[in-house]
């Protein structure tokens, strides 16, 4: 491109993130092509006034900047590498930012194989809600080479509010985010125990609520995820298999570096259980939605 | 004592909290007797102003109010009930504040055996280090009789910068702390855990302080507590085996309920195996400095 030209990007993926993030970078000025799986999301982004394509190929065929949004490894991979995908048709010199939480070493490896065709890859993993995604005030933990953050700037000045560089080498990224996910998911457990073992206790848990976020026992994740339980409503901001999928990726992280993780650990087998029990694709607060019907206890909005 | 007099109070236990809370007691403007197993602390108080007595009972003898400031129910039921305990000689109508943290059923089978000789009982665990303490803005989660808190409020007003109203009966106020112990004592060993590992994949863990205290896996422990593993600073704010012992009365209060607890289960065995290798008394971030011991992670501070 020109060097004055707006960089042209392809957003891949249009969930609750990818959408907003899509968004974000056409309030910036920026031309942005959307695709995903489900047609309806890029129809929905082409009534909004953005370009809509059919493959992960087609997106990137004019794109400068390719933006990743979708929730693991494997999605990343095929996106990049499989049929369609957008090695096929990436111009050399344009970089992939990718946004998934995976193993740092994966994140490697992606980035290594890219790089060999001669194009760049941002490690980037995104913190922060659909909310923020729309409104482009996302916290991005990224690291690559100089060149990749370089090219990437405007696509990553239009989505975050919170930048953190943390190095030249792809998997610094992701390893920040797998540390932070380690633990949310410990801290989403440790909610659901004390929230439910409390009810147990015949406690008012509006008041341990407000009595707990005003304490040296808070937790981000207690004072944003106890909210769902006191209203009794699961519906999924966050769903319990992420963290079957992220706690999954830190033992697997952990057993093969012979560190012992216990109670990540124990976290994980909660996410688990809960899972086990028909509540996967529910909010991640149902976690103590598990703890109380295991154990008989009355929550909010729980039948008797 | 006449309706326009100061109460007159009695503070035992001189130890960090304690000594804190007298003074703030004195601030306010109260007449105070300390007394602790220590002689050097009442020599300490007297020296600042205060009044010195040998024993609970002495000290409580002209007493209206009594704060007990000791560690656990074993010491607050000695002082209540042993040797030259309070009971021996406080007044009828007079109030006994007890802060320790203590399973509710034992909070409450104090209270009952205290009210039945005419004397009121507040359950009233704090919340908030030495120096909270010391400038009388402690966190107090206090349940009791209307008559307890009625008789105590002079002494809570000059002590506490929030006091929760838990309820009527003794054990609402320990219950409530336990449900605090549990989040904080998981969120102390999930962020050495998370610290240590990281530390472990070769992440700057500074960068990795900044980055969590900013994000969703923040918790009010982690920012607290992990500037001492940035520090290598392992010397005892609060010490690995209160969390010993208060993970501990949650294992026994879950157990006896039938209701499963494994979060905070794995945690307590890190805290164990961190007094076990002889840091009990150290401060409680040491349970990082235990997990980099076992894995040969170099943390700051520690030898290579």
């Amino acid at each position: 491109m020109p060097e004055t030209a707006k960089p042209r990007v392809a957003v891949i993926g249009l969930g609750s993130m990818g959408f907003g993030m899509a968004m974000s970078l056409r309030r910036a000025g920026l031309e942005v092509t959307g695709c995903d799986v489900s047609a309806d999301s890029v129809k929905r982004f082409v009534a909004e006034g953005g370009k809509g394509a059919a493959t992960p190929a087609e997106a990137a065929k004019s794109a400068d900047i390719v933006v990743s949004v979708v929730v693991n490894a494997a999605q990343t991979e095929t996106i990049l590498f499989g049929k369609d995908g957008v090695a096929e048709t990436l111009a050399k010199g344009a970089v992939f930012i990718s946004s998934a939480t995976m193993d740092p070493d994966v994140a490697r490896r992606l980035a290594k194989q890219l790089e060999e065709t001669g194009r760049h890859y941002l490690d980037a993993p995104i913190s922060g809600g659909a909310q923020r995604a729309a409104q482009g005030e996302l916290t991005i933990l990224a690291s690559g080479s100089p060149a990749a953050f370089s090219k990437a700037r405007p696509a990553l000045d239009a989505m975050a509010a919170k930048l953190y560089e943390l190095g030249d080498d792809a998997g610094q990224g992701a390893a920040f985010k797998m540390i932070n996910q380690l633990l949310a998911g410990v801290h989403i457990a440790a909610a659901s125990e004390a929230i439910a073992f409390a009810a147990k206790q015949g406690l008012d848990i509006r008041k341990v609520y407000e009595v707990i976020t005003a304490s040296a026992g808070n937790s981000w994740m207690f004072e944003n995820r106890m909210p769902h339980v006191l209203d009794g409503d699961y519906a999924p901001r966050s769903a319990v298999d992420i963290f079957v999928k992220d706690l999954g990726i830190i033992q697997d992280m952990a057993r093969s570096q012979k560190f012992p993780v216990p109670v990540s650990a124990a976290a994980l087998q909660m996410f688990l259980m809960t899972s086990a029990a028909g509540m996967g694709r529910d909010d991640d607060a149902s976690v103590a939605r598990m703890y109380a019907k295991v154990t008989g206890t009355r929550l909010p909005g729980e039948p008797k």
